[in-house]
């Protein structure tokens, strides 16, 4: 069976072809700094938005055209495995990421679930192996069942927290055995609908405890993949306990985590929190807990995480200079936590959708990688805090200034005080023409 | 004198320059779609934000360097007409706009105002006929002075509806002596900080006869210029009554003012409004009241008027596509309601910041208009709207059907419906793709 | 059957009853000023949410615990029918709305649908009698079903339009049928999801068109309900034409529908608008189309439609007054468009919410009747308009001036003018005053 | 000299009381929860929004009439001395709190600006002495002047370093001098513009050094107040560091400055970040670094700071709930960092507006200690957590457990898991219980 027969192999064709099936700028083993796009991208599809989203949205139904859509149960669950491995071979991505309940079933009991989990993992790890694809991460959906109703972890019902162990144990030992890269928590439910109700210590308490017994199990069983954590601050809930990078990095210290976590930054989830997607990024990456990215995109506009494919080149570049900053993501990649819109209901507009998401990403490689060869950020960075690299400035950056110290040096300044302009619109411009350019002058 | 001494005249170089001071894609005289860029663009300086703007903010005091701060009064505002022709002629722009209070500061009579008024027109009109320079649009500023306090038009003060009456009076006098296009209302204390102590119909009713009333004068006048609104949904009120295009054009409708104006677009303030730019544009545009447009920039993550230099491609793209598809402004252009960044302070900045806008409406210019020659999006929605062109579609269409014909026609319809795909990712992915080959013309 | 058998009856016990399933201020039959608290609240339930939401949410499948989840198909609509009618009786509430799926499934074909729905109707009607019920509105459901994915009076597809009108011509049928008082479109689907692949004009023109045939076979069968336009900006959609009330108020005089139709107006809509309820309550109230209300409550920290049972005094206090002002609803009422939260899931928490809400109204009614009967805020209006009483100002009144005459009049002003204070602090302690004092109606 | 001769000694008349100057609910020695109101409150007058405020916004100048006006330099500044202890003493408010250039204007040299501080410090002794006042705290302005436009701790410029770090140390001598009880650090400029043109490593750093280099100089001078982090989003930056309390608080443990520290949390910087109030207070209590309270009101439908006099009866008394779980706020107080509106200038308006915020505040304080009396919520969250009071739930508080124990348990579970209701309904109609009796049921 094919799912997606009119749609052929999508190939590098260029940024002037006319082919909607083929990528502009993406061109898997082109070098960029050193290393293949691939390498730096490390694309990964996210199975429960490309294979089990409907297009249901808060005031519709489905709307979506899938041949798999015949089948039910465990028979559905493998027809999506087999749709998977054709989109990944398809797109040429080498990568993907789920949620339990995006590959199998719940049955009747958790035992029952267990093994719905089971046989589908055997059939992803045969697939894997024959298509050379890997896992970059699993996890545990723990906030679709009505069970975790009032959350997961931070639960007020302890059955639930057992339950929601139990689920995550599982999926830790899916993570060894498809050889995972990264295990992600994102707490859809972890947080509260209102403070009225709500012990708020006593759930980062039990979140934390959580944690702590997830790394103990991992080293347990010898899973040495990332443990990441994906902010968000606020839906479904009110408001998420891991609201923002910063928000997540103060938990992670405050209950001995940091050294166990990293973070899987998604652009929509950043702008929800009132912050850019490379704000965030730049945050993880200076505290050195920059995990993995879901790369998607939402619209500033509206006030809900949209989940769209990304397609905004400024955003793709200024992303891709983060990750370049960084080395790459290590064991993490870019996973397309992104969906089509409800309309978009042809299975071919899956492939536009990661097409324009892989193009995207892959220019804002390319501008990005021109950027930081030409030093343009980094000369304006250095020209302008080079009053610290001498004199007063670097005494204070060596922490051998005092209060005292200062005011006698402040005392003699020369007012006013000379300064050099921020270049805001300067540097904006500039940025343009590296984007603008990059299609032409790239060395790929 | 000259104020910008260390700024060359601005040529146009080409999209690989490394001259700061040159630009990348404006080209004045080079043609598109059979005009001049200067046609379709029609830009103009806002003399408020270049020329008077000290880089205050509601918690800094101005820092900007101008050679003319050592001037005050008159001394002042003539200085301040050299600078604006001696940037208008670097920049080769030749329109621009004020507020009465930017070119003239207030004296200690209304008489006295009068007089300063007087004294710079003449200047100006000198100024403007010897560099070839024309008037966009000039307005009457009623929200800065502690007079307009509660309001201007809508103040519950009758002494200052007749203090803003003659300003207006005066400034419709000055459009016809300097030839203006256009004349702007924007309504800055036309609104309310509550509701609580607020007479909301009386003050729509007193904004309207005070619309009629200019109106009247023009005409007696013969200033034939377009009347302009400015919407903005708040900032400095709570609420303002023209709110958004949408929200004034039921005020000219309820009014009998809709014959008389058109509206003055600024994006920012759409986008406060919670719209996109190119929103405000369509609507404008398909009511037919789209006149001119402020071309500036918001922050999606600030919640207030941030007024940055337009650098956003995709911005410029589509309102250029508007902007095309409405065959131009008319009499109206792109004046840059823009500010430089508080910590851009040096002259020069203010060259870079209009360079980086005019660059960026001209890329946008160029894409749009291969966007348009090749009927991207006009083939999009012809095939989109396609079962409108024939049976039942086009008795819709033509008016000729009832709820009881097209209740006997869904009767017999086949279910489900057919239905396209929106395929707005790949119609994402096509805009990338005129947007980043449009520096090459690249025919896809 | 009884759905709701742990529930007594709601009766009034005052604002210091221990009961919680006791009304603490509405008291149905209590007077102010000169009509009893029914006759202004017109109370209404939301079919919907109260009988047809299963707790779904974004990321979430369904919570609600009803006992008649036991049944499928018309066993369960009419299971849902006596829930309405035990719900409504054990309240005191005599009204309630509903869309046409809320009340029948839909068949295997749209003949079928209609006799789902004329079993159901006849069964409401009998109810409606038995029990003295009256429905406040009835609307067809154009969102939620695949076929309006691309909308339905806007769509792209003819067809869908003829679907769309054959529902909401059998809808305005049950209307007849059932004597309903007004007759409601909210355009869920009316809109856009992105301008790239709208032809937003001809969107506009159709949705006139299908208005215009809706008020004539209203007419043609005799159905004298009001037409209402609910307006909404966003979500599902990223626009919705119906944005907020200024601008359904722009489009229904653009078409000549003015005369038609009046607003329902949801508070959470008017947030999410950036309005206040009051302000969208004001617009409408000043130009004479204040139709019905969707009585609800968002949360302005989230970016969606919380549709939350309204608890907040200020909101309802402040809305409670622009219906008085209004001299009541009309025909409309104060429908709670309203669910319960996700974890509220126990068939008693229907009760606690409506009461919540029933009795927040009420209270707002006892403060705002307070307000008005002191005059506070109209004594507050007049005396700060009160340089509109005389001389220049009347004049103004009466359109009995020019430019050239106020700026005469202005010419001669001593300045600087004197101003009276805004009295915002004042103002907003006095309403805290009345509020926290309408409990015991205290005379201040 | 008085200067506000028109308003006389505010005293506590009741909750039915007419007159304007008279507290309503404010009985400063009445005993609530077993301390006086003036003992759980702690009032404190900002400096600058009641003294040194003109009214001016964004688009209009200063309004507020004071017959200080007259005055320049160090005379205004001496004037608006005498009308702090004025103001305080009719208002019975018995702490204040400043920025350096509050109370008395920079002179020509960093010297020079010493010695005006030091003459106002001296005048200001006398006066607490005097009139029995204390300063709540003080702090050093680091935002408005031209020479902080690119930072101040964070600067790019070694000078400006020196500068700030020389404000600061005056200031903790000035601290010391007048005994104030905090030290609080709102760092305005603490934060980027772009990214593009910033090293946010560097600066958060050097934020570090200069924060330790505070705390040593406190130490070695005796100062013993608290220090205090005041978070805020956004304005007059794009981004700040100190975005909201947990992003401080992942600060302070990153740069082991936690101990040394606690949280000045301002109301309208809880919103602009997208938090309530009541979340800001209760993240701060449960971490311990509650501190202190910045009481004012913003306006969420705004995106900037409306920095209003609090008078949200809903917002004080879920913030007085915080605050008497925490057994108050120690050293820290309510400060009203609020100004009034614009057009509210009148001398009198400020005492309205602090008699609105103190009444709100201290029905807040009623409602809540009655709330904490009857323990409503304390018993709402006993019973909704007591499934970790037995068996698994509190093996899982002892840390006793692991996801193999768990999973155990898990596979046991009788499935559906019983949940009870979250109830939110019924909490906010007691709520509302409490607050709309709060007033007749008081034991004060
Ligand atoms: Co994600
Ligand atoms: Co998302
Ligand atoms: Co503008
Ligand atoms: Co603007
Ligand atoms: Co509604
Ligand atoms: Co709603
Ligand atoms: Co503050
Ligand atoms: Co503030």
């Amino acid at each position: 069976m094919t799912v997606f027969n009119n749609v052929p192999t999508i190939n590098f064709e260029g940024a002037a072809s006319a082919n909607d099936f083929s990528f502009k700028h993406y061109d898997k083993d082109a070098t960029v700094m050193g290393k293949s796009m691939d390498e730096w991208l490390r694309f990964s599809v996210a199975y429960w938005h490309t294979h089990t989203f409907g297009g249901e949205d808060p005031f519709g139904g489905p709307t979506m055209e899938r041949s798999y859509q015949k089948y039910n149960g465990m028979d559905l669950a493998k027809a999506r495995v087999e749709a998977n491995f054709e989109l990944l071979n398809k797109l040429g991505i080498t990568r993907f990421a789920f949620h339990d309940i995006d590959i199998a079933p719940e049955g009747n009991s958790l035992k029952e679930t267990y093994q719905n989990i089971d046989t589908i993992t055997a059939m992803l790890k045969d697939n894997m192996k024959e298509h050379g694809i890997g896992l970059l991460w699993n996890t545990a959906n723990m906030f679709m069942d009505r069970r975790f109703m009032h959350g997961a972890a931070t639960t007020n019902n302890a059955d639930v927290y057992a339950y929601a162990a139990a689920k995550v144990k599982k999926q830790l030992e899916v993570a060894k055995e498809l050889g995972a890269q990264n295990y992600v928590f994102w707490g859809g439910r972890e947080g509260y609908e209102t403070l009225l109700n709500t012990d708020m210590k006593r759930e980062m308490d039990n979140l934390a405890r959580f944690y702590h017994m997830a790394v103990d199990y991992a080293k347990e069983i010898g899973f040495e993949g990332q443990m990441l954590i994906e902010p968000k601050p606020r839906e479904p809930m009110k408001h998420q306990y891991d609201f923002d990078v910063a928000t997540a990095y103060a938990f992670l210290q405050k209950y001995d985590l940091d050294s166990h976590f990293k973070m899987n930054i998604e652009s929509n989830h950043a702008t929800l929190a009132g912050h850019t997607f490379e704000h965030e990024l730049r945050y993880a990456r200076e505290m050195g807990i920059l995990g993995s990215v879901d790369a998607n995109q939402g619209d500033l506009l509206l006030g809900w995480d949209t989940d769209e494919f990304p397609t905004d080149i400024y955003d793709a570049t200024l992303a891709m200079y983060e990750i370049l900053k960084n080395d790459g993501l290590g064991t993490g990649g870019l996973n397309f936590d992104a969906k089509v819109r409800r309309p978009s209901h042809k299975p071919e507009d899956l492939f536009h959708a990661h097409i324009a998401g892989m193009d995207t990403f892959a220019y804002g490689l390319k501008a990005a990688s021109q950027l930081i060869e030409d030093r343009v950020f980094e000369n304006i960075v250095e020209e302008r805090y080079s009053s610290f690299d001498k004199g007063v400035g670097s005494d204070i950056l060596a922490g051998k200034t005092s209060f005292k110290e200062l005011e006698a040096y402040a005392l003699e300044l020369q007012e006013p005080i000379e300064h050099q302009s921020g270049k805001q619109e300067l540097i904006k411009a500039k940025l343009n023409q590296y984007i603008l350019n990059a299609n032409n002058t790239v060395k790929v």
